[in-house]
Parts: structure tokens; sequence; C-alpha cells
């Protein structure tokens, strides 16, 4: 169809939801995405830009004339609006926001001011706000009077004179009233404020605790500058997961599918660097023990199986706890017993696996005495893997730094280190090696 | 305050929002919970327990009689309650339920009958359903009429008289619009269904995808039977990434930090197992080797590093594969481009590293050859841990495995088997060692 021009495609592609046209773009090669944009002309649907992966928007916002993005960009409401804008450059985003009517490019400037990732990034700027003395009655003539209103909201904000927020009321609770009724006699008034400065991480967990569909932002003063709703927090809950999932297997957060060769390889050499450096370390203890293993080079055979147990209950239990900081279930009050709970698991299976591979080791070797040794290296890697896998992450996050991204290979480094030091090391004086 | 007793409890507990009890629970310690619920008595907010960990949730209700349970059940909307009962063993359940009125039960029930994880578990059976000849006033007047409406609704669905549905009105359009505009003539005639029986992933990737705050579930006749909301779908997505991002790193995604001791071994134990045979298999990789290790020690020292390197890049990849699967941003149509791209991306990192480790190796042992050897294995085993990455969660996935849970024990086996038969093997072979 892309080559073909026409009519045709317009038929087509205008009637389609923004998230079906973004699956589209995204289906299309590489040369036929502009090409859709252009032909589609003025059909396009910018929304559907905020359904596709970051980089396939970046290359698209690069073909398409400013002037375009200006006059998409004016249709959207405009937390979509600074979500297309915030990744362009300095430059364009001055051109596309200097073609703009001043009352628009003023409201998306103030939250492109706000800082990246924060809740002022995301929010909704029209709001439907009315003062507590009104009743129902008013507030829905008003509402069926005004032409600019937000294109979905779920409550309505009650305010003071200056902007405070003084109680919300949900639609539904609305459409339930008497006309008569004052507002201020059906607001709630429990109150979840989100400051325009939080990260929206922070955001998230407030709707998520408290199950809200929209919540109020507001400025330092406390008054109230838009809204956040939920389907923009979906998508950072959504995200938050991903970033941390993907950090624990040692990729970056914002690595995508559409990603260039090129850019994949950068990104993913600094975590297999880092692993070099952990494994280099880790073989600096098997070199010290290089005359114990000329002598009985079976530990050689052995000692892979150790440390390797050793890394899978080390990155458990690191998984385990980088998942409860993240979602704030592990907190001061409880450290300390999960801690201990860590710990006890571990030497738990600690002896489980000593006993079952010393008994593999005599049996595959016929030397007895290689299981004692074996067992009481799984013993003790199993136990220091346990510790290290709750301390590494909670000190890292207490040192500020995220323990998601950065845990993974100090944990790998204590387990290798203590599974090569402990087996060998154990070997070399059981059986008088040198 | 749990063991003074007292009207004080009451009055500090009772305006609480149901999250703030839930956590208030959680952070008691395991005596203090049932005598906190005992206490509140009939004050106590049901729905506090769709907000703890599972094992806090199962332990406090065997300790509260059923016939309170009955009462506190009652309360809340069918989705909660059906969370709370379906916990219960067979006998309580049928207890609780046969102490409800009939109405109530038959809900209940009905919503019960349906699979475990299906949208029929977790949707609400309250909604309001107009025909499309209404006006918009008639409606508004209904609602503030009827007593028995449901708790929060975003929506109003339009049906036909075989209760088909036939379109939706957004609460806000309702709102919007002028008493004498009829109904059919503003509501929304795209839909968005879900299906009784659907695993509620899948209701989750429908709300993602287009935004959705509530959303018409339908049984196989495609009769209105209920709405599912999205608090409950944010509940789905944020545990469904918590199940991935777990299972990735071996821990089972119920697993939670309540769990006891014991539990939390048994349910590691199988996958330290799985790891055990995998490096077992390794290891036997190394027994074949041994003579060129007792002529060649230093063999022992480096062969882990390459083992580990590999192991890492294929986690990387995998990583990335089981998301994309569990996104569904990996297709059909895309599989062999990514295939391909992770394949390019496993090379160039392998020619890095095979450069760089070779170096490190030369000046280590200051053996010429031996950075050939160990820059040809790491360029290998990265080649195949790309592929390996990328094609074992594919290829479970479409047995209908979990890629997530499974995929870990096959691309460790692989990378480290690969990874010592490929620098032993070379090894043997450039230095003629046998």
């Amino acid at each position: 169809i892309a080559d073909g021009d026409a009519e045709d495609l317009r038929r087509l592609a205008a009637p389609l939801h923004e998230a079906d046209l973004g699956a589209l773009i995204e289906a299309l090669d590489y040369d036929d995405r502009p090409r859709l944009v252009a032909l589609l002309g003025s059909d396009f649907d910018f929304a559907a830009l905020t359904e596709v992966d970051d980089a396939i928007r970046e290359e698209l916002l690069e073909s398409i004339p400013n002037a375009n993005i200006a006059e998409g960009v004016r249709e959207l409401d405009v937390d979509d609006a600074v979500y297309i804008l915030e990744d362009l450059d300095e430059a364009d985003k001055a051109e596309v926001l200097g073609q703009l009517p001043p009352p628009e490019r003023v409201a998306l400037q103030r939250s492109l001011d706000y800082p990246e990732d924060s809740a002022g990034r995301r929010m909704q700027t029209e709001f439907i706000a009315v003062p507590p003395f009104w009743t129902v009655g008013q507030t829905i003539d008003y509402m069926r009077d005004t032409e600019d209103l937000p294109d979905t909201f779920y409550e309505i904000f009650v305010v003071d004179p200056s902007y405070q927020l003084i109680g919300t009321v949900p639609l539904d609770r609305l459409l339930r009233t008497k006309r008569p009724v004052k507002i201020s006699d059906v607001m709630n008034e429990d109150q979840h404020l989100i400051e325009a400065t939080d990260d929206q991480e922070k955001a998230a967990r407030l709707f998520q605790r408290y199950n809200l569909v929209s919540c109020a932002v507001v400025d330092e003063a406390k008054r109230l500058v838009g809204v956040m709703m939920i389907d923009d927090i979906v998508d950072v809950i959504e995200e938050e997961a991903d970033e941390d999932l993907k950090a624990l297997g040692g990729v970056k957060g914002d690595e995508e599918l559409s990603d260039t060769i090129w850019y994949t390889v950068r990104s993913r050499f600094p975590w297999l660097f880092a692993n070099l450096i952990t494994a280099i370390v880790a073989a600096n203890v098997i070199h010290l023990f290089e005359a114990s293993i000329q002598q009985m080079v079976v530990l050689a055979v052995l000692m892979p199986i150790v440390a390797s147990i050793g890394g899978n209950a080390g990155t458990q239990t690191m998984t385990v706890t980088v998942r409860a900081l993240a979602t704030q279930e592990l907190r001061r009050s409880n450290t300390w017993r999960i801690i201990r709970r860590e710990v006890a698991v571990g030497i738990c299976n600690g002896v489980g696996f000593a006993i079952i591979l010393g008994t593999v080791a005599v049996m595959w070797f016929g030397i007895r005495d290689l299981g004692f040794v074996i067992g009481l290296a799984i013993l003790t890697v199993l136990s220091v893997a346990a510790l290290g896998g709750i301390l590494i992450p909670l000190t890292l996050n207490r040192l500020g730094v995220d323990p998601a991204v950065s845990s993974g290979p100090f944990v790998t480094t204590t387990t290798d280190v203590i599974g090569f030091f402990a087996f060998l090391g154990i070997a070399t004086l059981w059986f008088g090696l040198s």
C-alpha cells in the first residue's frame, strides 16, 4: 500500500485507534514509516506516536517537518504532547513551541520545565475545578456549557479561591446526586496529592496503594496545577518492573527490540565487562591453588559446580531483595527479620546440597573424603551467598545506587571467590596438598 | 495497643483506608494480627484483606469464624469478595457462601465458577446497563433513583433486549450532554470485550493497549455479565511483571517476604537442583579434558572466565527475549529479524572480548598462543550464547512452557558446555595435548 500512494491509505488508516496505528507503524519497514506519515498528512493521529518504541518515535520525528509536528501536537492532550516533545533536541523543541499559539505554548513549556520522569511531565493540565458552594446542578450545567474541557476525566476538583484543593467529587457520585445538593456535601475530603516535582514512581505507588484512577497534582504552594491519569500510571508501573527485570538480567532498562545492532552491542558491553573483571578476580583464587589442582585434577572438574550453585543461590536471594526494595515491602522495620530468614534458608539448602553433592562426588570419583570436602564447601558458599544476596543490594540501596543494576556483579564475585576459595582451600588442607 | 484491648483501637483503626489498615496488619507480629481483627469486630473492613500478602490473608482467615467472614464479605464488591473467598478450602468456602443471602451467594458462586486467573474471577458483577432509546436525562434520573448501584463506575453500558452490548457511554460524556439527547447518539460503538473465561493477562493487555479504565465482560453467548476495573488490572500487570522477574532469578512468582523459612527452602530447592544437574553436565565436559588440564594447569584457571562470560551474555539475550514474549513485542513477523540481530550482537561482543581477554591471558601467563586459543573460544561461546539465549525461550514458548521459568537452566547448560568444550578442546588441539 505504501508505495502505491493514495486516498486508499487514508481511508484504511484514518479510522484506526491510535494504539493500532502505532502497531502498524512498528510493523512497517524502516523506510515505509515516514512515508506512511507523509501520506496520511493531516489525517495522521500524533497520539499513535506515544504508542511506539522510543527509537522509532525519534527517527520518525526527525523525518516530519517541525511545522507539521506543531500542527499535530496541538490536537493532543498536554501529557501526550509533552511525551512526544521531550525527546526532541532543544532547537527543534523551541521551533515547534514557537509555532504554537501562546496559551498552548505556555502550558507545554510549563510541563517541560519539570524534571524528567517527574509527575509534572506526565500530568494533564486541563481539569475541572469548582468552588465548594456550587450545587451539583450548577456544576453539571457548567460542564455542559464549557467548550474547553479535558478529553476524559473521572473526577472534578473542589478548590478554594487560592486554588488550593479542598476535595474531590467522583463523576459517579455527581450523577447520583440531586441537583440542589451542594458540592461541599458530596465531596471526598481525604486527599491524595502528588507534587509536580515528585518522581513518577512515587505517584505510581500512591495510585496502586489507594486504587486511584486520577489524582491531583499540586505545585510547591499546594495550588492545583494538573491531574495524573491512571493510563499514564499503568505505563509507569510496567516500565518500572521492566527496568528492574532487565537490569537483573544485565540489560539496560531502555533497550528495545527496535534498537540498532551497534547500539545494543555498546549497551550490553559494560555489563559483560564488569562480569569479566569478576571472573578474573575469581580466576586469581584458582591461580593460588594451581599446585593443588596439578596434584588432584578432579578438583578442577568439581570446582565450577560449587561456584555455580553458589552463584544461583545468591541470585535467588538478590532477586527477592531487589524486588522487595522496589515495591517497598522491605523496610527498616522488617530488614533484620528478612536477613535472618534468608540466612536460615541458605543454611537449610546448604545442608541439603552438601549431602546430595557429597554423595555424587563419592560415587563419581570413589574418593570418600572428597564428599566431606565438597559438602563443607557447599554449605559455606550457600550461607555466604544468602548473606551476600541480601546485604549487597541493601548496602547499594542505602548508598543511593540502584540495586537492580549493580548488585549482580558484586554478588557473583562474592559467590565465585568464596566458592573457589572454600572448595580448593578445604581440599588443600584436608588432603595435605600444597 | 493490641494488648491493652479497647475502644481506643477502634477509634484509631476504623477511619483508616483499607490499604493503610492492610499495611498495619502486615507490620504487626504474627499473634497480634488475629487479635487486631477480633478487637475491631464488625468495624473491621474486610477490604483490607485484599491488600495483604497471600500467606497473611490465609492465616488470618483461618482465625476468623466463618460467620464473621460471611458478614464481612457481604459489604464488599463481588470482585474483592471473590479474591478473599477463592483462597479458602472447599468446606469453609461452602459454609461462608451458605450463610449469605441467596442473591449475593449466586453472584459470588458464579464468579467462583470461572477458572482461576480468569477475567470472570476479577470482574465486578454490578454495572449500569440501559437501552439505546433512553435519553441522557432518563439515564441520569435512573441513576439518582436506584439504590443498588456499584460502588464506583466510569462508564455505563448500552445493551439490546438480549443483553448484548451495543455501546458504552463514559460518564464525562454523559455529564456534558443535554438531557433530551438520546443515549444511542452519544455512545461509543467501538467495542473492547473481554470474555469471562479469558485469562486476566489477556484482559490486562487490552486495557494497556487501549488505555481503558473499565471494560465489559461477556459470557459465551456475548451477554454482558460484568465489568473489569482498572484497579484490578493494575494488580494483574504488577503481578505478571513480578512473576517474570522472579522466575528469571530462579524464584517462584508467589514467593513473599512473609513466607516461612521451610516453605521458602522447598520453593527454592528445585531451581538449585536443576542448576546442579546443569553444573554436573558441564563438569563432565571438564572431566573429558583432565589430561590436558594436568599438562597445562593454567587452563583450569582460565576456563571459568570463558564459561562465565558466555553465561552472562546468554542471560542478557534470554532476558530480552523472555520480556519481549511476555509483552508480545516479539511476534512471528519479527522473529527472524530479532534472531539475526541477537547473533550479530553476540559476534560483535565476541570479537571485542576475544581481543580483551586474549591480551589479558598473554600478559598474565606470558604464553602467546594462549591469547589466540581463549579469543577463539570466547568468540564461539558468545555467538552460541546469543543463539541459545533467543532460541531456547522461543522454543519453550512454542511448546507451551513458560519461558521465564524454564529458560535459565537450559541457557546456562548450553553456555557452560560450549564454553568448556570450546576452550579446552581448542587448547588441546592447538597445544597438541591429549
